[in-house]
């Protein structure tokens, strides 16, 4: 196999292994949705987003992993997981 | 422990997952970049970027995740993987 093609596979795996991860996320987050929803809790927490900045920023760090690439990942996750608790109370 | 708590950690244990793959992502896409510089070879590759964001969409589907959400997220992860290519041409 060509060096490029080797490893545009060993990435391609591990975008695999990203997108089952994300997912298996959301359908958690879609928990979190659903029990704010149940008792009146708001979609957004800022308390709680500060720790998982916090979090991020440090797992980056051990991980040898842009900080700033791993927050700009992080709001991606939390816009969409937002918008979601959103249309779980709208339909709840 | 408490209903969401409960949640956050199994949501904080698949963030650590996460970041530990984007992290292993960027050190083998930094081998591409090494790879492409020592080979005059351009940063950006069309071809390759229409092929992973076919594999992206189907990917998502079969984890009944957002499409869309995928591909935003391949955008992401592609934007910066680019960037750093140019960093290691400029510097080999």
């Amino acid at each position: 196999m060509e060096p490029l093609d080797e490893l545009r596979t060993k990435i391609d795996d591990i975008d695999n292994a990203i997108i089952a991860k994300l997912a298996e996320r959301f359908k958690i987050t879609n928990q979190v949705g659903e029990y704010k929803a149940a008792n009146n809790l708001p979609a957004k927490d800022t308390d709680r987003e500060a720790k998982q900045y916090q979090r991020i920023t440090e797992l980056a760090l051990q991980h040898d992993l842009d900080p700033a690439f791993a927050e700009a990942f992080l709001a991606v996750v939390i816009e969409r997981v937002i918008q979601n608790h959103e249309e779980i109370a709208q339909n709840s």
